[in-house]
């Protein structure tokens, strides 16, 4: 049999991976510009104060200094989500993230010994860390004009009949899960730079990952139109989420620069984007699972508490994603969800890789594993029996087309006791397993769900992509450059991918949900469609055959009967251009999927492909100590179609290490409304060799949406991880663990109580 | 009446005239990049001599350098218009612009030093200077494998019986008119930053101003295709033409930074900017001219004599132009024209602003005077009865459209003979006339005269221009963006103009001849009326009427009939985007004048319009000093229609003010092949007090398939002046000055001697 394709489905290393690795990338960070001055934020000293007098006067006379604003300097403008908090901030502070002040100056170190000199006058307040005591009658109000903290976000969900479903269950399971702030750890971190010209346009270099959006939000916040500011995307060192919302540091950069009239640099150190990168919320699931004797499920029960912190960005919003997990992951017929966001002192949450996924799937997952052993079941047997099948329409709504989730079970299953590795003594040993379920054709959470793309073929033969989706490390520049390269028929190298500047790019909702192989790659194959139509209609002339009879291969326009009548494609081009009445080759296209946003009662079809995953983990903990080491992660995934296998393998290897980190070492402490962890020493990132082996599989069902059948798999292999080294865990030592990360301490103390510690550290 | 635009015809200042002013545009001589390497070129001391021993040794030693290329070093790959040179210098040096070896380093001031470090030994050889000298049997060989000076370039054309038409002529003059070096004098240096990816893809920020060509041609000097050049060009200050060719900076710093394997800029200083920018050509035009007793033009017979300098570039190529000059100014049936181009070991020239026209026009124009007098015809009314007009076809086949060539010389003698100031005792004063013919759409070099343009529209109703046209200072950026903002019907600070990377825009053929305007406008209309029509499509489910019946204005969308019934453009726009299978808006278009390339006897319609001006010079001569004093320029020119009047007349000014320098003050003095003016105390250009009063006159003729009616204008201020000032100086005189530039010696000796100097110094 021939390959199908010529680059679809071969294994192309990414784009940008020999610049990075040989420190030739010219990040954000490296972006100088002539007269630019770098700016730095004061942050408040409490979690909760009033602001007496912040007095700016010592720092604004310090030589070098160019420019310091208070909030009493620039005009207070909500933005975010909720529109509840404002880039410099007035009267009172809520969190220690704070922005109390900014300075711009000539030198960074200008701007920090500046902000050493700027007094601020501070009355704390009593504060509120915990959501539950934030309820409480008489506790301290973090928005006053609120009157209370409870959050006025609801995510409120009923389907079927769940009392009546518990009540007739043969098992039921219910537990409560704790999950933590985690902070995506970015190797770069934040930055905005800004730069107005005199006709009042702001230029924005950014580690936003959401562009289009975020011009909208940022005109906002800065009281101009969306269609002011232009925004370039330098690469940036990992993003995970983190630049799906505006944050005062972009705000704060544009206001600076439009004071000292000068461009303006705002970069984290690295203290700094521990603090105010916001990561994923920390949340209690309390969920109830109901089963019949088959093991078939009758219902869930969940209800899912999330500290909101001060302000409200998208880590408020992720029971939306829980949602759909408590909903969709298995067949559940009847379903009750609900929430409970609230207000605290806490710094707030944002985005991060999974968007509330891997915090339900921990919940769902440990539930399954828990009903299996009431029932007496199988672990995997239970699995399957409930697996969704191709062609199943959620209590949600959404619609499962291509959809292989028994298949990846029994690929995990498969794979993870094959050869295991010999057991230490004094050791002991489980294998855990956990699915997985998320959208992989996009996500309509905005009226748009779409992206441009224009494909240009010059006399040269190169083809340049200029595409909405924005490159943030995940390989899209990549995989896209090849959807681009087979649906024309040229050799990829010819392919060049421009995605950085919103003048030039078409519309694009943003790198968020798994969704740009999908819609991005969607429309550059369209596009690409258009523009070979062209080329064939020129050579047409030159062949002298009608188009429908030509075709293109390896950069060949060829007779498809005769394939020895043959053109270089790009002389095709140069003699379509350079003939009377040439022209160039330029082509365009829009790909919105034909999906629905949720309504009211967050019904609809968000996505025009869902896909299921698998993992199981072989994990060997040591008793006596603790210890937990995960020798191997199986991890299979229904891919639609692997257009570049090793890419998809290393997009589920790096989610493998982030939900490794979630499982067992990452957390973001936060004690009194104060950040504990401020460094790599704090923090723990699992390092190369505490990484498991790891075993990817890839399952392809030829998604008939997805260009050339792909489905999204950018946040598959971080979701169920947790879960599955928690099963794995229980397997070993007959323990359930219900909060994260499973350190050593909190293992140990497990065995010595036989129940999970409140204090994982 | 009402004004039948809303953009249109308004003066709008340059968009990019209040950063440049304010010092805030960022140049690409301001353009740094991490690990930024600073690169050198070390010329030939003599202007012809053989290279015994190029030594680097000691240079390379110098801690800081990292590399230093010689001839050597590199594969010696010709470029240019005749292949006749290469970057690095092998074997012998035929010019003291020759390149004979380059440093790149840390920091320019170590590879300047390291240039002192490297040790050439030379062999002297007797060298040539003069055209005719060299042609002279025994003359020292510039290119020994050519066995002769003699360059194989040759334009030579006849049309009709020139001899015949001399002979039965009522009067006949003849002149010999000699035109010396001058340089565009740019205030911004020429600049080549390159930069290598790993994958040998390559980027150049550079001064061309025809980038496509520009991918070609430094492709082919590297050895490697056109695709893997990327191109972008900064703001720079000021090109005329200077841009128009690949020069060894551009091979050399692409060669140094292939070779330390970091980006390297290239960038001259003023000495260099004189030394190798490659101005004007120097040549010799002899012409006679024959007419009727009533002053009716019968024949032309001309012969151009070039200085070619040791290389080619397009300096050896204007007889193209001044042919048509020749051919074209004014009726004239029989025509001859010939030339003779030698190499000498003077520097090479390059293209300037008029491209061989003002050097033409020179001998056309002085001649048209003499004539005048010599049949004792009024001279204005000698112009006027030789007048080419509308429906015309010149001997080479050009076929005149909207040309006003009459009102043109009316308009002119009108303006001058207004209010004159008082004579000073002691002074003459003299009025003359000069007019011009110049290509004013198009000018078919190139197999493509095409642009291509795309045009996007945002969510937020920002306009996004991408235009192969490339802006040099010209105001090009400005009047596109009018055309698209009047073709859409939107406001003009909504539209971004998109023109500085070859990835993103689509082809064009470059900037030069007067083009921009009418054909990337062309282009940038064209897809403007596309997207249009798709935007009212949209607004035709909005308003419920169908898309025909409504029309856009001042960014409101609304019913012919029923103006009230509107909704604002970018309403539509996002209605349009964010409704169930919407899309965003893009469009394109390529547009390429229907021309014709000139054929080997030099036949052919090169240019979709032709223009025509006529200026007039008020000039007061100081017998006694020499002293010329120009008091107002008039200049009338037909343009189509005057796209942004106020840029027209700025266009207009900066001709005058070069055109003026090369009437009286601009020389680079090239003795023995050294270039001895090498400052701006040496090369005179005029100072803003030097200045006449000027009055521009821009006459409608709204061509038929120009942009709105537009012609282009860029070039035609320069075109005439040197002639009109010559004619008013015999008119003041009685001298006829037939060598450039008239300066007060040449002044004093024409009257001492009543004859021209042949030093002007």
């Amino acid at each position: 049999m021939t390959r199908p394709f010529d680059v679809i489905g071969t294994t192309v290393p990414k784009r940008d991976g020999a610049e990075k690795v040989t420190g030739r990338t010219r990040y954000l960070h490296d972006l100088v510009l002539p007269r630019l001055a770098h700016g730095k934020i004061l942050r408040s000293r409490y979690p909760h104060a009033r602001l007496v007098r912040v007095d700016a006067r010592r720092a604004r006379a310090l030589p070098g200094v160019l420019a310091v604003l208070t909030g009493d300097d620039v005009e207070p403008r909500p933005f975010g989500f909720a529109k509840d908090q404002t880039a410099l901030k007035r009267g009172k502070v809520r969190s220690v993230r704070d922005e109390v002040a900014a300075v711009a100056a000539e030198t960074p170190e200008i701007a920090e010994a500046a902000l050493a000199l700027i007094d601020v006058e501070y009355a704390e307040l009593p504060a509120v860390f915990d959501p539950h005591a934030a309820l409480a009658p008489g506790a301290p109000l973090v928005h006053e004009e609120l009157g209370g903290n409870a959050h006025p976000l609801r995510y409120q969900f009923s389907c079927g009949d769940v009392d009546r479903a518990f009540a007739q269950a043969a098992g039921v399971v219910e537990d409560s899960y704790r999950l933590t702030f985690v902070t995506q750890a970015c190797l770069g971190t934040m930055v905005a730079i800004a730069d107005w010209d005199l006709a009042g346009n702001l230029t924005m270099w950014t580690t936003t990952q959401v562009p289009f959006l975020y011009q909208r939000d940022l005109g906002e916040g800065l009281g101009i139109g969306g269609d002011r500011v232009r925004v370039l995307q330098p690469p940036n060192g990992g993003n995970f989420g983190r630049g799906l919302d505006l944050y005062p540091i972009d705000v704060i950069a544009a206001l600076l620069a439009r004071s000292c009239r000068r461009p303006v640099k705002v970069e984290f150190d690295r203290v700094e984007e521990f603090i105010a990168c916001p990561g994923r919320e920390p949340c209690t699931i309390r969920l109830r699972t109901a089963a019949d004797g088959d093991g078939r499920l009758l219902a869930r029960d969940a209800h899912v508490t999330i500290d909101n912190g001060a302000y409200t960005s998208w880590g408020s919003t992720t029971p939306y994603v829980m949602l759909a997990t408590v909903a969709g992951l298995y067949r559940v017929p009847n379903v009750r969800f609900d929430t409970t966001i609230v207000y605290t002192n806490n710094p707030y949450s944002g985005s991060m890789r999974g968007y509330g996924n891997p915090e339900s799937t921990f919940a769902v997952e440990s539930q399954m594993d828990d009903l299996a052993d009431r029932l007496g079941l199988d672990r995997l047997e239970l699995r399957r029996r409930n697996a969704s099948k191709p062609g199943d329409v959620n209590p949600q709504g959404f619609v499962l087309t291509s959809f292989a989730m028994t298949e990846c079970i029994d690929a995990a299953a498969e794979e993870i006791r094959r050869d295991p590795p010999p057991l230490r003594p004094g050791w002991k040993r489980g294998v855990g397993y956990a699915g997985m379920f998320h959208v992989a054709g996009g996500a309509r959470i905005y009226r748009s769900d779409g992206c441009g793309a224009i494909v240009k073929l010059d006399d040269f033969g190169k083809v340049s992509l200029l595409t909405g989706a924005s490159e943030v490390g995940q390989g899209s520049e990549t995989v896209l450059a090849m959807i681009v390269a087979e649906t024309l028929g040229v050799p990829l190298e010819r392919v060049d991918v421009v995605n950085s500047d919103t003048s030039v790019r078409p519309w694009d909702v943003g790198t968020h949900a798994s969704r740009t192989t999908f819609i991005a790659g969607n429309a550059a194959r369209l596009a690409a469609e258009k523009l070979k139509a062209q080329l064939l209609e020129f050579a047409a002339v030159e062949l002298e055959e009608p188009a429908a009879r030509l075709d293109v291969k390896n950069g060949v326009v060829f007779v498809r009967s005769e394939p020895q009548r043959r053109l270089p494609y790009e002389r095709v081009v140069r003699a379509g251009h350079l003939r009377r009445g040439g022209r160039v080759l330029v082509a365009e296209a829009f790909y919105d999927p034909p999906t629905t946003m949720l309504d009211k009662d967050f019904q609809g079809n968000v996505s025009a492909a869902y896909t299921s995953a698998c993992q199981a983990a072989l994990v060997d903990v040591e008793p006596e100590t603790g210890k937990v080491e995960v020798c191997r992660i199986v991890s299979a995934h229904d891919v639609g179609r692997a257009l570049n296998p090793g890419a998809a393998e290393g997009q589920v290897h790096g989610g493998i290490h982030m939900g490794l980190g979630y499982a067992l070492s990452e957390k973001l402490v936060v004690e009194e409304g104060q950040i504990l962890t401020q460094s790599f020493m704090d923090y723990a990132v699992l390092k190369a060799a505490d990484m498991p082996e790891i075993v990817v599989r890839l399952i392809e069902t030829v998604d008939a949406e997805g260009p050339f059948g792909a489905k999204g798999l950018g946040e598959s292999g971080v979701i169920p991880v947790a879960a599955a080294v928690a099963n794995a865990l229980k397997d070993a030592l007959g323990v359930r663990f219900t909060e994260l990360p499973i350190t050593p301490a909190r293992v140990r103390a497990a065995l010595a109580g036989r129940g999970a510690s409140k204090d994982g550290r």
